[in-house]
């Protein structure tokens, strides 16, 4: 019995698994477990976690992220069939898939005859069992199974009897979806049309796509397989993935919600596409790609005068789709649009009341303007957007105010020497405050001093917490001259909130991301009584 | 009468006019030259320089093209049809096409009604004169007309049979060639596979496509449209252009001759493509996409352990294709999963001389492992390994030591005050040098601190620039206590190497990087002569 519903097309992403293969993108625990949890919220129906087998870290992932209760999403752990000879039950990366007690468990297997003969170098039969083994025993212990046909498509071009009879043994076995995978990324769409169509003719059990992107194809392969009756598509967040990447996601979910009619998320979710683009980049620190179809800056910038005309006289002239569908804005760049709206709902969400004919909004929107010319970036640092809201629109209360501070780092290397050291000179209710500490590097040691020198007026900062703390260079042909953002994650253990700052030294970057942080901490203790 | 051959397919770039309307692209005249004096050696068939009626430097253009005297492309003019209710003579654009003096003229004219009605507003009647007037008067100049359908597939979609009398008009009228354009990049590629095949079998004058990157499909677009008969393909150098950009002809052409058995280059010129992706990203100052399918620098690269023995065994394990044949070469990726068999390939790329059996090796694996632990990663950044493999592997120079550095900075906010100092004492030659600078932040003044240091040993040391500079928290959740990984890339004008650094200070991590740069250039100094 199949446990996969088998006429709803569901989404599966594997960015924490290969996604994790591309050469730039390094996933620590932490990162994996938020990047989880955002994709159960945004409605993605699996997510493969990692390959227990591979290393601790992966293995690790599937036990806490049981601890994050997802709301829908079904975890799945990746691992490859039995070794050639041996038991399945004595396979000991088949028994950690297990030990990861993950709901789905995908298994990739071989399909194209030349692999088995020269890769695993084992014989044709032995390759059947090993398929036919590996999914039966996982189905005997409960889970949900899914195959992954690894290069099928190759095999199937060069050996067609033998490319289904792989997948024959996985259906027989009982696994629930076979996926068919296009691992070289080298196959046309007509190709991957054609041969999914005559795959899914020829099996009951629902068929899957996973392509990658080394034709510049992978997206135009994934809809064209499911256009051929793929019920399961496989990908990662902004495509990324060993070599020139996985199949991106996000274009398959725009393409698929706005052009093909096909519903894949949950009511109300398209709109968050950009925010999990950028949410995605910015754990995976990765500069978002302005260019990208759909979620980019530059995906509704209009630069020719003919087109701006255009769009004034009919907005769709120049435009596939409506840019806000997917959580995403037009951008004129001659003579900038105003934005007021924006500000008004923004102001909302956090809670102050504003007109849209305040006369205010205007010196926002300067302000705001001018902080993004310097490489600010609001969008994940909504804590010093609220901080800049409250300061230009309503009286603000002052806490402290810095008068100096002053950080040191000596290092002697032979002598194993190394010191780094910070003072903070602050004034507060009307006293002056000077505090030294040493810290591992410049950021901490600053950090340090001024919790030292804040504690006396406000003990509970010791619940006060970094959570996160991110740098990025903007600019970077600058080199060590670059403009640098800091971006920095605080809890009080009930509430997390994100600050950023911005300078081309990034010890004041980062006194600017942690001031915020404490800042926007005490005004919320003084609101909130 | 056809000029243009209609059964051999032909390549048209327009880099240098659509391309140019991306947002970060921005050429010069004289940049202009260099693209088409490079496109036209590389085999290209059409190159679109402009529009002359748009601004001068397109129409200067036109008059310095003739002196490269191009060995085979023919230059095109971009221009749009005559104005509404004007006789084409009097049209100041068009005029302005002839004055261009080009052998091909290439106008854009409406093809679907809602834009001749709401954005032209102007009758259906007279888009189609408009059409076929300017393509006659410039045929009866002697021109090759292009005739470019914008928004052919919107407007077939909405209204069919005017759609195809636009076309007709430009037939009738005598163009050469007619090109269907997606102009808002928005059409799915059975889409344009149906209606280009519709065209091709209502029409005798050549069909070409030209499509956008709105949905990621642009690619598989142009493809899907030459399998259905088109015979002109339009797109752009690595896929610049307005929004997310037109087709990318690297790709298209990659494909075609690879893929789909259609030669579209001279022979012998595929393996120089990686070559004019690379530079003409130099002339439009874009940094390349590591990720760029088939010309990426991540495009052949490895770093899973599995797919890295998997390909010593069969190398068309992994690949689509021979990286070579495109001018690429696979790179193995050092990383957690790597075992011997990466070292080995590693060394041999670095050309260290390396028996799979050498006890070295161990060494080198302890280390990687121990210093991976520390947060280092050198997947991307080859100079620090190679230094590693040297220092570990055969007798090594050593150039200059570090006996201390000291950083200073202080900064008052109510006086703006803030300065930034570095000093540095080094051991080298057996002297000892002591040097101070100042700098934007602590690694900026550091590294003006060590060239200075420098520059009286090694006076070149003045053509090294560092070109990138990213820094990455590892273990973010330890806030600013967390280790830092610093990744820096550097140029001395011929050659890229990257380095890496880790510490709980970035000051420190961002030395560590910086010294193995330079070494690792002092280093390919010495090993040159």
């Amino acid at each position: 019995m199949h446990t996969a519903a088998t006429n709803q097309l569901v989404l599966y992403d594997t960015t924490l698994r290969d996604g994790a293969q591309g050469e730039d993108i390094h996933f620590s625990l932490s990162d994996k477990l938020r990047i989880a949890k955002r994709l159960d919220e945004f409605g993605i129906a699996y997510i493969e976690g990692g390959w227990p087998g591979s290393n601790p870290k992966d293995f690790s992932f599937f036990s806490q992220v049981k601890s994050l209760n997802l709301k829908q999403a079904k975890i799945a752990a990746f691992g490859s069939t039995r070794k050639a000879m041996l038991a399945v039950e004595e396979d000991q990366q088949i028994r950690l898939l297990l030990e990861a007690q993950s709901p789905v468990v995908t298994i990739v297997g071989k399909s194209w005859l030349l692999h088995v003969l020269e890769v695993l170098r084992t014989s044709e039969k032995e390759n059947l069992a090993m398929i036919r083994d590996s999914v039966q025993f996982l189905k005997s212990h409960g889970r949900e199974v899914i195959f992954d046909a690894e290069h099928f498509f190759d095999g199937y071009k060069s050996n067609k009897e033998y490319a289904l009879q792989c997948i024959k043994a996985a259906e027989e076995a009982g696994a629930d979806f076979i996926v068919l995978c296009d691992t070289n990324g080298g196959s046309l769409p007509w190709e991957i049309g054609q041969i999914t169509s005559e795959v899914c003719s020829s099996c009951k059990v629902p068929i899957g796509i996973h392509t990658h992107n080394d034709g510049e194809l992978a997206v135009a392969n994934a809809l064209w397989a499911i256009k051929s009756g793929a019920r399961q598509v496989q990908g990662t967040i902004n495509g990324y993935g060993e070599r020139t990447g996985n199949c991106n996601l996000i274009s398959v979910i725009a393409n698929l919600e706005l052009k093909m009619g096909q519903k894949v998320l949950p009511d109300g979710k398209l709109k968050e596409l950009r925010e999990l683009s950028l949410f995605v980049d910015e754990i995976a620190n990765v500069r978002p790609n302005p260019k990208a179809p759909f979620v980019g800056r530059s995906a509704f910038a209009h630069k020719g005068g003919t087109h701006v005309n255009a769009l004034q006289k009919l907005l769709r002239s120049y435009e596939h789709i409506d840019p806000a569908l997917v959580g995403n804005h037009r951008r004129i760049l001659v003579g900038e649009l105003s934005g007021k709206s924006n500000i008004v709902l923004k102001a909302k969400e956090l809670g102050i009341a504003l007109e849209e004919n305040n006369p205010n909004i205007q010196r926002v929107l300067n302000k705001i303007k001018e902080l993004e010319a310097k490489g600010y970036e609001f969008e994940s640092a909504e804590a010093s957007f609220a901080l800049l809201l409250r300061k230009l629109l309503s009286p603000y209360p002052s806490f402290f105010h810095l008068l100096e501070y002053h950080v040191s780092i000596r290092q002697l290397p032979s002598k194993n020497y190394k010191v780094c050291e910070a003072t903070i000179k602050i004034s507060i209710h009307g006293e002056r405050v000077y505090t030294v500490a040493e810290g591992d590097g410049p950021v901490h040691a600053l950090d340090r001093a001024l919790r030292e020198a804040l504690v006396k007026f406000y003990p509970a900062i010791g619940q006060l917490r970094l959570e996160d703390y991110k740098v990025r260079i903007i600019d970077s042909t600058e080199g060590t001259a670059s403009s640098i953002r800091v971006w920095v994650e605080s809890t009080d253990g009930k509430e997390i909130w994100s600050t950023v700052g911005v300078s081309h030294d990034i010890v004041e970057a980062s006194w600017l991301a942690l001031f915020d942080s404490i800042e926007y901490w005490l005004l919320k203790k003084t609101e909130n009584g």
